[in-house]
């Protein structure tokens, strides 16, 4: 039944082996399959979650007590040498809790061979890197609040400063710079939202999973998923080793802020070009030239949009790996944690940088002062006006305005600038009130809706958001 | 200022669009831009929103009873149109809310004009879509249901049937086929919190944001929320009409839940090979061959695996979409439909047709118990009795249980079938109780820690879950 | 062996498919296994497979003269009924294939059935869209040829229009608008090459690779290999069938060629800005607003942009249906066609709306003009002359420029501004003759090297990519 | 016009970087901008490019040739000390350029800076970034040759094994090992085709673009790109230094390429199976069980086909970043190399670990023989019989094998054990003749037809591969 020929083209292969895999199949073998040199990662959780397990096993009676005792010492000494960076990661250990355990064998002897009773490779690893997302999350999460503070602060202080709010980036309707800051704050809330929502969903514990079946030890797994901050046990084991769920969720919401940072960053790009001069950023996120002193490059707002594409490839990359994978453990789900830590720090730094950014940023406010009232912005006043003054149907309303503007394009002023006789001329209920309308300030005090963008309106808000966010 | 030589290039340009352009730059601009093809699928959602604006501006007072009446009436008479298919859609308007509107003046005259006063169709485009999505939530939600109580069923039938259980698509210990089905329980349980917190986000009503600043209008944005069964009005204008995280949040659980039924699909695709035999689909859910009627091809199960592509796919499509844009609406997200409406229609499908192989498959009992105790599964049990019984340490209890197997394997019989004088060469503690645990109905039967494969266990997991979830 | 529980079950399952699966599973299973509404646009395409295929059975004595002619007269009328929109699609006859099939034994009766001989709908789809993917590879190399012409006039026009050359879109150097448009050609040269190379790779026939294993009629694949207008037949008949390599290669050209189709069209966004006025675009490539008439909304530029998103998402999409599949068919395969259909009529639309709105664009010379010398955009100009002339280190002479531009900046001026002696204060070395190199013309002008901006060099590289790519 | 409360919200967000950010604002920039951490993988590309430039330098006159060696003498000291592992690498410095030159100013003083003289940053990484990529498409292209040799040594072997054919994971028809195998020697022939196409379309250089528009020094790119092993000069100076097709174009091909080493790895993951048995894999490349020795998960299989998740992320997410981008250079762009890094990391170590498998895996050949007959796999065989020899239509011959079928499968037989008579009841025309055909053996040998299964074929295959790909 086997395969005579075998020795032959094995020789053959190992050959071709040469050069930078000298080592042959162990090499190739070793190097893609050992995690620790991302998995080392996990340490803090791998050992936190082994002491939730000592002390459950010797409160069951698993362990002795003097068994338990030794282990905690040993895991203790185990951490603080990591933490000091005195402690050997070996390769041939493979993972970050064979280092773990082995290290502990070398300081306790065989009792630390009694700390995998009741347990596997499978549910622990689970378990540390359930812990290690929700760390990630509530980081995030805290980052993001930071970011609805620097947002905040600044909307309360631009809540009453014009600017040309934006359809098709071509000026549409004036708004202010705090209306515009804070639907940033929406946006970050609902990330907010989502990450809580996935801590809770995350925060059951794996651990007494075992390899896949459960266990016939009498352990106790709701002790140790309150020892590790769970708020229950996962109610089955194949589930329980196999999930990935929680990487994935949390990827997915940091996919989704991601690209609400990339919309921020894009219009920082914009409006710090010379053309724009909207705002202007902090030395410290910008770059210059020694030959072109008036250059600042926004180069955190490009790396922060940039990011986003990483993010998203991560998220992506993970949904692919766990697609089609049979129930439970297989080793594919190895190559969950890199994705993850590369989000988790992409957006971290992130976060942090446009939190700078918006802090930091200078807003020119006569540059968009002026831009506000560019390109007959306040028409659709006028033909709010009519219909409400008028009882215009708002089709021919918006006739009328169109018809002033092309009035005012063609003399080559603004609307304001037209005399009343002219706007008559096209509709003869106007009267004096209704030019009042045309002027910006008006205008954006006019939009007094719920979520509008009048400054009384951004101050309500801004107070709101205080309480309810920060 | 103007480019003096534009009209010759202009004149070669519209060469180049003979063939299939023969229209000129005006047919493509048609084609590209109009979205009519695809969101009609939004007219009862967009004239759901229409009548709840007119009622408020009735209410408001912005709208006399009178037009508000013919508004109504007319709005029905266009939805009564469209669900008898003699709605005559035109592409020339566009998209759904112009073509209603333009039927609406055709029906009653000048008052349809002023439906659309204090709106744009920014914001009623972002309710319609809103409204839409809530549905495909709300609809899938209860598809998930449907199937887990298609695997709920099936998993109480078979809570004590016995088949191996796999990691690296090698056997590793028994469990139950009832245990295996409640994992997926448990992911479609997460994959419906995901849906329904995505729901909750979700829903807030736009309508009112008007272009992007609010209105001067005296709306009542709170009554519209609430005709439309929005729990509250969104809080910024500019966010109103800018946010499609409700879209991507929706998309990103169907990707997760993609992944969920992908995993189930491949194991339905290997399972039904001649090789595992482990279920056999019914002929509902399998295609023949005229000259292999043995042959049962699983398509169902493929096509479901394959969907999970297209379904990510569609996410990351949105995405992208969404990077970087700045606020509040840009065309780009005109592209936001399509992807969600094939998520929606793709899940559904695939859930029906999961749903449909679950309730229908014959699961062979026999084939999986003879499974169950090939390839030594119970190894396990046997090192698990030595810490137990003679409190060796796991480390040591597993090489034990190695040399077991290792004597068995060069027997060439199972591990049961060892005598005992056999066995305790190898360890001279063990006993005749050490062999009991070897028989995998007593393996599966020992697994009572919670959450593990023991049928009782998961007899009890059954009926939580059925109280639960159905 | 059989699962005596399975009535039961099944009843319970069908009571959830009322509603909208009110079929019960047989109308799911039609519904997600059916793709005659999407691969129905292979039509042409099959009927010309199936006529080279009737052919070589002929000229092998596989099928008599009789039968053939017979075959061939049927499958005519066939397309002829499918074009003149008469044929009756079929959903019970699943695809194409036997939509085909079975209209022609209605049309000639027995022979019908001969056709197949020495072939399966494996290698018949594997052939069918083969041929599609190349027509459509076709078609947009072509479309991108028009889009190149475009361009090439334009840049031609345009050889010496002066703009500022943007990095972190800060203004860093003038360029000439004409350098900028070619460098879009040569971007859409790499993607004609990518497109050409692909369709090199495709041209292999998999006609006769039968169902996956070749077939024991003495069929002639080079024969029909020829009638198809492919190069040669595929080597290996499992590969045959199961190779969409053409297709992943199809769409990842085009998502690298979308990829630079969004870059033109976030400038054109950019550009049309009231903040930039670069240029203005025609009124066939933008909409406007009732309102105001200044408006000029991009939307074609932003459609081409978010477009982008949609044909990663459905490159994504394949890649993730082929990954991981056993050889040869599985049924995940069926999904292969929509995300090509999307990608090519994306593609075919993008690719037309913006050579359409570069043949049509008006270029703003004189504001391209003023912005190219703002900013002291000539700086490096002055630090390459002290290089040159004084024979400065590099790193001093950027030190020189930027304590010049300082000074200019302080006295608010541009650096032609400066008097001579007050630039030999920061130099002495400097001469009238170094201010010359600070004009915009003059800078533009002097970058000669291969590939550089100057105007010459402008005309040059027209001339040459007209006779290299139109 | 600056923004008066500027200082105080400063400060205040100041304190939001406490903790982890404890350096404020800098500290934040720094990371996120630094790009040295990664980029210094292209020390010897960015060393070799400036001894390129400085060559071409001395060469045009624009650099002396004291300067000239004593730059490359330099150079030279920089690399031997990068390569000892003794270079200072410093964050505050950047990215490797800037490491580079800093370090060559301590070694040779004021020379140093007259190197970067008709240089930028932007042409200078795009010059190493290309140069990176091209030896990374080398390699890769050099590693699936080794890959093919594999399968190739191994098909030769196993020409005449035969095997079940599989369509939908079901038995279909039987084919041999040799011809298996064979078609991954196809796909990766075509994925070794995509690398060449890519690298004649990468090797042009951008050398000399300087920041984006050229230079007016006197250069020679053709000098430089010679010197490179480049091809020619890029045409177009803004092009160069902002396309980054080369490092899609190779993403593309790895992706795809990752998408056939899945398929394998899907192959060898099932085969492995205690179901399958088809193959073993050598002990090198699988992991064990100390208590569970007949384990042997494949561990490199799965690995690879997880590594695909990760390769389509990859190429996902540069596709998002270049999205948009005006041009010339943004920042954005400097998120190019960690994807690329990876991709290139990942599919060494793949290619390498399933060479290995290919080369070290026994072939049960017992196993695939039973199996290969097993589920009347050639019934295709006998209707084709009937075609050929009774002149039946095949559709009707279909029905004919359909009969016999079911026959042997009521009677529990295979079809070779029906007797003459039985046959004869169902199609009076067979013969004895006609039962040869159903041996699995005729039925592989029967396969001819070009790129069909025959052992015979598969040899010549074998051959010619050797000669095309080895």
């Amino acid at each position: 039944m086997t395969d005579t020929s075998k020795s032959a083209s094995s020789a053959a292969a190992s050959s071709m082996w040469g050069g930078r895999f000298a080592g042959g199949p162990a090499a190739i073998m070793q190097r893609i399959n050992a995690s620790i040199d991302f998995d080392k990662r996990l340490y803090a959780q791998d050992i936190r979650g082994s002491k939730a397990h000592c002390r459950m096993l010797v409160k069951q009676g698993i362990l002795t007590q003097a068994d338990g005792d030794a282990i905690l010492a040993g895991l203790d000494t185990v951490l603080a040498e990591i933490e000091a960076g005195s402690f050997p990661f070996s390769m041939a250990l493979e993972d970050i809790h064979m280092n773990v355990e082995s290290r502990l064998a070398e300081l306790i002897g065989e009792a630390a061979g009694r700390l995998h009773t009741a347990r596997s490779r499978n549910d622990q690893v689970a378990t540390d890197f359930r812990l290690w997302v929700r760390d990630a999350l509530d980081g995030m999460e805290k980052a993001l609040q930071g970011l609805q503070a620097a947002l905040i602060a600044r909307a309360g202080e631009h809540a009453g400063t014009v600017m040309p709010g934006f359809t098709h980036l071509q000026a549409a309707q004036p708004v202010t710079m705090g209306h515009h800051l804070m639907a940033y704050v929406e946006m970050i809330g609902r990330d907010r939202g989502r990450l809580t929502d996935a801590r809770a969903r995350l925060n059951e514990s794996p651990l007494g999973s075992a390899a896949l079946a459960g266990t016939s030890f009498p352990i106790d797994r709701h002790f140790t998923a309150e020892q590790l901050g769970f708020d229950r046990p996962m109610n089955n084991s194949l589930d329980g080793v196999s999930d990935r769920d929680f990487a994935l969720e949390f990827m997915a919401a940091a996919a989704i802020c991601a690209v609400h940072l990339s919309r921020l960053a894009e219009e920082l790009v914009i409006w710090t070009s010379a053309q724009f001069r909207f705002v202007k950023l902090s030395d410290a996120f910008t770059t210059g030239s020694s030959i072109m002193p008036q250059k600042r490059n926004p180069d955190a707002a490009e790396l922060i949009r940039a990011k986003t594409g990483r993010v998203i490839g991560d998220l992506n990359a993970l949904l692919i790996v766990m697609k089609g994978l049979p129930l439970a453990y297989s080793k594919d789900m190895q190559d969950d944690k890199e994705p993850v830590f590369e989000v988790a720090d992409t957006m971290e730094l992130a976060i942090a940088a446009m939190t700078g950014m918006i802090a930091d940023m200078t807003v020119n406010t006569e540059v968009l002062a002026a831009a506000a009232g560019a390109g007959f912005t306040t028409a659709t006043d006028i033909a709010d006006w009519c219909v409400r003054e008028l009882k215009m149907p708002f089709r021919r309303a918006h006739h009328v305005a169109g018809s002033l503007v092309k009035l005012a394009e063609d003399k080559g002023c603004d609307l304001q600038d037209l005399s009343l006789a002219e706007m008559q001329g096209i509709e003869a209920g106007i009267t004096e009130q209704a030019r009042a309308v045309l002027a910006v300030d008006s205008s954006v005090a006019s939009r007094t809706s719920f979520g509008g963008t009048a400054p009384a309106n951004v101050r309500a808000q801004v107070a709101a958001a205080k309480s309810r966010w920060l």
